[in-house]
């Protein structure tokens, strides 16, 4: 009978990618579109194709400071042997010649290359040439960038310097971008205060409300605050509720456990269809997950601990948010690095090993951070990575290659250049 | 006679090593302090130690949901041979009780584990034990996360999700973090014109300004716009005089050539000592690069090439930030991949090489990017990182494993779990 129970206990366990599929097959992504002017347009993401109008450059330009020839001209010149130019004013240059041309100015007639200003001499109205340069040589070619009609920029581009700097060389002051989805954040639990008041003897600091809304914003995303919530199931409802009015998505901290007392799931259910939908998950930190979806909105039930809040949102907020931005894929930067120690893990869970990468004589190294429980937020300022350990195996070896999902920043020995 | 000439002006070049100490030799670092509530502090660094000033957690606590037990009377359960305790309340555990409680809760008085609710199974006043547990066990421990007097988090960091919640877990609602420091943007040169504006027939749109300014938000900067300067001295003294009034550092872009014309910093010399330090850098791109201090404030004279002033960015605007931020150091994230086929550099240069880098079947590939110019902003697009190619070397082989630097998102097969 206890066997029963207990197996039926963990047979609710859903694997990761069985929660992801029941999130997204129960999910109708919808996604709102706006206007931004180009330079607040940094870090959005693109909602349409940015398609040249024209060519870039639309014309044969100077990529360097120096003189417009035609290339043949300056066969064999060499500093020891130095060719001789006239150079000219206008817009046209013949055998023989040189015309003084800037970066970016169009190049003129005649001319199918540029000399680099260090690699003449001006002597008056002529320059010693001591470098031969071939066709094309300094020169950007019409369309060489972005051709006519051609995607500059595609959709769904998470836009950083380059992308705006590519697309207002074409001329664009204006993008679309997805908005940015809003997510209310609700803290649950009686043990709770609020940062800054004073605690009893009994109460810790609320903490969870924070992380998650840092990390909303982190990816694009805009929290907004709803509070904290006693262990009361009205009040729960209330304050979730309001979240799904405001908000596109709702995630809560606490009030959730595989087993008895599920707050929070229980407020859900009586909210709408088709509520919970994954309840508990084979991973650790991070179990007691669960996933609702009410009218279409979804709620993510994190655990109350800040570790495994934080787990249960990279593996299920994250991509979920990422999908609402639009973004399909955004993988955190990985490096492959070797295990410092042997670490053990529980069979048939998925586990989230925290790590600190560092760099040392040009290999990577991983040193597991070691934690009793996942309420242990320490273990995640020590580490800036974590290390994924599938369900079938019992840990990882020492000097193990590993693959670790960075988070925060690298320790690098030295100067990058 | 053009031999030594052409000596010469090869020899002005610096080193980017040379280059990059000049800079920092020069110019005395003043860091300018804040505070900010913590809920604003995200992406700031921090200017003092965090210490806890008691210790976290406070208590001995629960890290479950579950009922808090003698270890000893869990010994030998099992499913298939439960053992039995009485569920009792109040704040202490004698032998062959269990009390239940939540996260966060202090462990009652007696006890010194905790069952996982779905462990056991409760039928009326007691509960059936599945599984036994080790004293400690679910129990995080008074001191455990930070013990009382140590320093939670390092003056210099970066404020993450991960900090702020362990800073609010020490009860902080506030934290004292470096200013911001202010870099004021100008672009030089007669060919420009606003993007939204109409071109005439050999203007290009002004994309430097808006690139260099991203670059600086990215890093937690805050530029301040000082429009274009045509190619008047005059002008451009001006517009850079007000920059250095209203900012920390001065960033310009075109107008720097190695050779005639170095308005930029022909205009900068007549400013204040020590004026120009560097001029030319033995990088490509970006080898135009001239670096200045002008009354210990540093000018950053970046090509007009868009390319060339994001590599001259890269390797001296950014460290340069990092510092005025409190940063030491603050790598990109690093892979190593396989170079998917040969490319060819200048020696004597360090050689930034543009790549894109995917993942296949668990192998990271780096691609080179082909560009002609350093005006082709596009190849910024396309790659994703850069790999730096020392001064010695004619190019990279195919398949050479290669230490790439990324600055965009790396293309994942698949998902990441």
């Amino acid at each position: 009978m206890a066997l029963l129970v207990r197996l039926k206990g963990f047979q609710k366990l859903a694997t990761i990618e069985e929660a992801k599929r029941r999130l997204f097959d129960n999910l109708k992504i919808e996604r709102k579109i706006v206007a931004v002017p180009l330079d607040e347009a940094f870090g959005r993401v693109l909602a349409e194709n940015i398609v040249a109008e024209e060519d870039l450059p639309k014309f044969d330009r100077s990529a360097v400071d120096g003189y417009a020839v035609k290339a043949e001209d300056t066969f064999g010149a060499s500093p020891f042997k130095p060719k001789t130019l006239k150079l000219v004013v206008g817009k046209e240059v013949k055998s023989g010649e040189a015309l003084q041309v800037w970066t970016g100015n169009p190049l003129p007639k005649g001319a199918d290359a540029v000399l680099m200003l260090e690699h003449v001499k001006r002597i008056n109205n002529e320059i010693e040439v001591w470098t031969a340069v071939t066709p094309g040589e300094n020169v950007s070619r019409k369309g060489e960038d972005v051709a006519k009609g051609e995607v500059a920029v595609r959709i769904g581009t998470r836009l950083k310097s380059h992308h705006l700097g590519l697309i207002a060389a074409l001329g664009k002051n204006q993008v679309y971008v997805f908005e940015k989805p809003k997510v209310a954040v609700l803290a649950t639990g009686n043990e709770l205060v609020e940062v800054g008041q004073k605690p009893k003897e009994d109460q810790v600091f609320e903490t969870n409300r924070l992380i998650i809304s840092s990390l909303c914003r982190e990816l694009g995303a805009e929290p907004i605050d709803l509070g904290i919530a006693r262990d009361d199931e009205e009040e729960i409802s209330e304050k979730i509720r309001l979240g799904l009015e405001k908000a596109d998505i709702v995630i809560t901290t606490g009030g959730t456990s595989v087993g008895a007392s599920d707050l929070v799931p229980t407020a859900i259910n009586g909210m709408g269809k088709p509520g919970v939908i994954v309840h508990g998950v084979a991973m650790r930190p991070a179990m007691p997950t669960a996933i609702a979806i009410v009218g279409n909105k979804p709620v993510i039930v994190l655990s109350g601990n800040p570790v495994a809040a934080m787990f249960g949102f990279e593996v299920f907020a994250r991509p979920l948010i990422l999908k609402l931005l639009g973004v399909e894929h955004e993988s955190r930067p990985v490096v492959k690095a070797k295990l410092t120690r042997r670490t053990s893990t529980a069979l048939g869970r998925k586990t989230f090993v925290r790590v600190r990468v560092f760099r040392q004589n040009d290999e990577f190294y991983a040193e597991p951070i070691s934690a009793r429980g996942s309420g242990v937020i320490s273990t995640m300022t020590k580490a800036n990575g974590y290390v994924i350990v599938p369900e079938n195996r019992e840990g990882l070896e020492e000097g193990e290659i590993v693959l670790v999902h960075l988070f925060d920043t690298l320790e690098a020995e030295g100067e990058i250049v």
